[in-house]
């Protein structure tokens, strides 16, 4: 806990660039709620420091006039973040900017049990870490599914990765990373609430509320794919009836509308063909349906889909958008947009997830400290 | 904003006594985090600042042994909360320790303007007031229905209370102001997150985060009333289709019953009438439902019903309860328990509401101040 006002000030704005990465001086003003000469000197000091760096400005403006962008140290460390989806892993390697330093993804067959994944995932860790940045200082895991009630998993991984690193481990839902990660780099960035609703044979997503994902009392909020659409629907695999997963995942979409594949489907609706659209349609307006429940209990302005269903773009996005209108309260409206982050968003969540947690330091440069083990 | 460490953790106290009322300083360590000789440190300076006082202890534990709870001090002010509902305000007056010192309530003809409204509810006010506390600090309010685009309701409101008694005036939807309630003093105190719905003829709620109403980016979450449960359901009052108000608002489950009054349904349920317990299941199981959803959103663990719904008790808890149960995902459970408040819950919720406002300061006697007027 910080120990002055001023210390306490520096907190806030470490905080901001540690959420969000790059900003420039006015958006932490409007962050943080401090006066722009407090922001400047503070700023100031932790340039001095080192703990602050000036970066690339994000985007010209008037010439001759281009904001300075600041951001968290790059040589504070590195982090990794890895998603372990059903039939690959993908990694992301980043510094404490913010700056993606380096990616890659290795496929297994789907039934490969844990410890093969995790062995797979160390070697490529270990190949993309010892490369041009052997300064790790924390790696952050998404894993397919329900956190919650499969400690086993969640434990074996995390030991698998500390054993092999030495470094702090932090695991989640991939699908709330994906989440996560919109809002600090793609869809919902800057949106202070947002809903992320993840469209794949699973569905899942995020709820972020003031720029941070809720995580609910048991840790595992945002399960948009087990809102219950027909209490007398199919079984789903969670073992409930009626999930909205049941009606949206891709395979329920493919099988409704005789598509072999989703790209498939894609071109079907493009060439305007009937049952497609009717198809994807009446997913549209169960996803918006499960989103307007969620948006008159929440009042969030703001939703985004991800996830492999929304490569349909919009012919996805537009029934969303009319059955939200249709079905939100009053006067109350909400933007639609396409996820823009791809394939490795659960991994880039799991960079944002180590980036923000304050337990891990990431102030100033580190000493370098070699890798244990080689790749 | 503090400006040293010690007024920052003053300030986190009294922001725990400003929302829950009295506490004992093991609660206040487990609300601060800090440690129990800061609290005890700080506790004993805010007591001889008078700025908390020690009063009853709630209750009796082992003999010889009665913990002290702390509150604000009563002296730092008299506020009052209103409810305006559809045919009555109701009055609550309580001091700064969150202690109720009167209430009351006034009918009106459900075609009362507002104008009218805000003078009965005036005169009552004055009268409650300015009998043995002449102190009044501040006025929270409760409206039935949403505040949202209703601004010159509100504003006439808030015009004819602030020029009548010249202090901060606060409003909100009464349903969440009931929510608010139910956690200080009711069925949700000490649980840091709970979903409250309000059922009566019209249908509300609230969502509890942290110890602290959701209310939204536009202020208006909490509307699990006007959550669609059927896209081809009948027209809503809000202009949307198939809404849960629709099936489950008071004269909706009568009407389904065939019973005239609520009472009259409860003796029916009582005496194991099968079509009354028909109707009542199928509410409860609507209302089970849209609560498993926001349930899955925001994995909160406990609910709370209210309204006039609500008497119904058991009969209406079990269906409630056996549906969350079904549709929660995973091995997710919630607790569902009856709104304790009663009637007076909305105008408790103003007070509530007043009485955490950082913006108006409840710290230390004031000096008596007489009200404007007369009653």
């Amino acid at each position: 806990m910080p120990h002055s006002p001023r210390r306490l000030h520096e907190a806030w704005i470490l905080d901001h660039l540690r959420r969000q990465g790059r900003a420039s001086r006015a958006e932490l003003v409007a962050a943080t709620g401090l006066s722009r000469a407090t922001v400047s000197a503070l700023t100031g000091e932790l340039l001095a420091q080192g703990k602050v760096v000036v970066t690339e400005p994000t985007r010209e403006t008037a010439p001759g006039r281009t904001p300075q962008s600041l951001a968290l140290n790059p040589a504070a460390g590195l982090v990794l973040g890895l998603d372990f989806g059903h039939a690959r892993v993908g990694v992301v390697a980043a510094d404490a900017a913010h700056a993606i330093v380096g990616s890659a993804t290795r496929p297994y067959p789907h039934t490969t049990p844990w410890d093969a994944r995790c062995e797979i995932a160390v070697r490529l860790a270990r190949k993309m870490s010892a490369g041009d940045v052997p300064r790790l200082a924390a790696v952050g895991i998404g894993i397919a599914g329900s956190i919650a009630g499969r400690a086993a998993v969640v434990d074996a991984i995390r030991d698998a990765f500390t054993s092999a690193f030495g470094v702090p481990v932090r695991t989640d839902n991939n699908a709330r990373l994906a989440g996560l990660a919109e809002s600090v780099w793609g869809a919902a960035r800057g949106v202070p609430d947002a809903l992320y609703v993840r469209l794949s044979s699973g569905v899942g997503g995020a709820v972020i509320l003031d720029g941070r994902v809720h995580r609910g009392r048991g840790g595992a909020a945002g399960e948009f794919g087990h809102v219950c659409i027909d209490p007398a629907g199919p079984l789903c695999r969670c073992s409930n009836r009626g999930c909205l997963e049941c009606y949206v995942g891709v395979e329920a979409v493919l099988a409704q509308s005789g598509a072999a594949t989703l790209a498939d489907l894609g071109a079907a609706l493009d060439r305007g063909d009937r049952e497609a659209s009717a198809v994807v349609a009446a997913a549209g307006q169960r996803i918006g349906l499960v989103l307007a429940g969620a948006g008159n209990v929440l009042d969030v302005p703001h939703v985004v889909l991800g996830g492999d269903l929304a490569m349909l773009g919009e012919h996805l996005v537009r029934p969303v958008r009319q059955t939200l209108a249709r079905h939100l309260h009053a006067d109350r409206a909400a933007t639609v947009a396409l996820a823009e982050l791809g394939d490795l968003d659960g991994a880039l969540g799991g960079v944002a997830l180590v980036l923000q947690d304050p337990s891990i330091p990431f102030t100033g440069p580190l000493a370098p400290r070699h890798l244990t083990g080689t790749a």
